[in-house]
């Protein structure tokens, strides 16, 4: 599997997890003008220190952002320090990978709220639909500049421009009555629903601009969230995941794949 | 068509459209039993007086109930209301059909912000959630008592116990490159997709106690929502709902189907 990702690529939630482990991919294995714009929440904590070493192992390659997607002056601040940061270029690959889940699993509905419904929408959805608005003009910069050769003109991909929605298996509607008996987590599921139509609705808005957008599922991986009985590890999800990317092209629009590519259905 | 619903059955956002329509054709068609309880915002307000006179027409068939779904105090009072009135046989019948659209149609992401976003999602989504958790009791009540003969111990139906939720068309993400260039409406999408997750959720969760649960599309409705042009009047919709739900068994619960009862791929 091989990454051919360049250009400038923005990721959220990278203190941990496949966050963390996507940044540490397209450092060591992106393409040679990669840089890497890592956002957390607190660039300065105790819990983003594993980022912070990584961007020391990599110098010039990584650039941290402090973000919290569920804050809208933050994300403003963010874009903000992204724009003077970032060359005639554009945005070419944007990573909408932080979220949250609560309550803990598997969250059956005596145990969920209001409370938990409002704040996973907020940080899942619309911290993806509020960044990715105030990016757009970002994407849309690298999408004019990313196609030199004539015959390319309509050619999307992720080297070029564009989004990429970290969805979830358990995203699927469809497929509820087989995912639904593990985990019930009202609150992540109706959110990454959701979050797949944004992808689609994305997809549709921004096809004239030639950005691609697609949602991913990263499989079921060892992290905070996934537990530690989950079969992959972060790495082999982030090599599997950027591997995909690269690969993504105009007839992947709109859809939602996972890890390895395999359409799931909605 | 026929009407074949009966019991205690509550629907909310009454006061007008396809909400008041349901209750005028549940007061007239339904059964001899059935007894209305009829939910909007304001009750006492000038928008409500269609529904005060339809109470008046039908006496004792209708009880309105305050209720605004955005608000978590105002639907704990509701069910409180529903409790003190409703009889040993439960709730036999949930509508949920209360939703917003912000900002107007076509509303394109140039003029949707996070505000829209999280209002629409609160009162379309988590305003059913909270209801619904708050219903179950007396859901799973009407549920128990409903099935007097032994061979209908396993059926489901909207005569025994159901939850239906109202969406849309276009909360199908599949069928979103056809209907996305007529209206963009992004939160109202969203939403209604992460509807759809719901429904799907609860139609797992409660299958163990016999209660349906099935979300309906009503068609392009002459409504304030659904515009002039629309093909469909309130009651033609409202008719033909009916006697969908009228037919709906255990097959159909956890589905999307239009109000003629085709299924809608998610």
């Amino acid at each position: 599997m091989s990454v051919k990702l360049d250009g400038n690529i923005l990721v959220t939630g990278t203190n941990r997890g496949i966050g963390l482990q996507l940044v540490q991919q397209l450092a060591q294995k992106g393409g040679e003008r990669a840089h890497i714009f890592a956002c957390c929440r607190e660039p300065e904590g105790t819990r983003a220190e594993e980022l912070g070493q990584l961007s020391t192992q990599h110098p010039g390659k990584i650039t941290i952002i402090k973000l919290d997607t569920s804050d809208e002056d933050s994300i403003r601040a963010a874009v903000q320090a992204v724009s003077r940061q970032i060359g005639a270029g554009g945005l070419n690959l944007l990573i909408n990978n932080a979220a949250i889940n609560r309550p803990a699993s598997p969250a059956p509905l005596s145990t969920t709220g209001k409370k938990d419904m409002m704040e996973v929408y907020e940080t899942n959805v619309v911290g993806p639909f509020v960044l990715t608005k105030m990016l757009l003009p970002l994407l849309q910069r690298a999408a004019q500049s990313g196609s030199p050769q004539k015959d390319d003109a309509g050619k999307m991909s992720c080297r070029r421009s564009a989004i990429i929605n970290i969805s979830t298996l358990i995203s699927s509607i469809e497929k509820c009555p087989e995912t639904f008996p593990v985990a019930q987590m009202y609150p992540y599921r109706t959110s990454k629903a959701a979050l797949n139509m944004l992808t689609r609705c994305q997809a549709e808005d921004f096809k004239i601009h030639n950005i691609l957008v697609t949602a991913i599922h990263p499989g079921w991986v060892r992290t905070e969230m996934g537990g530690e009985e989950a079969p992959l590890t972060g790495e082999e999800s982030a090599v599997a995941m950027l591997s995909t990317m690269s690969s993504l092209s105009n007839k992947d629009s709109g859809m939602l794949v996972d890890w390895q590519g395999n359409t799931i259905p909605w």
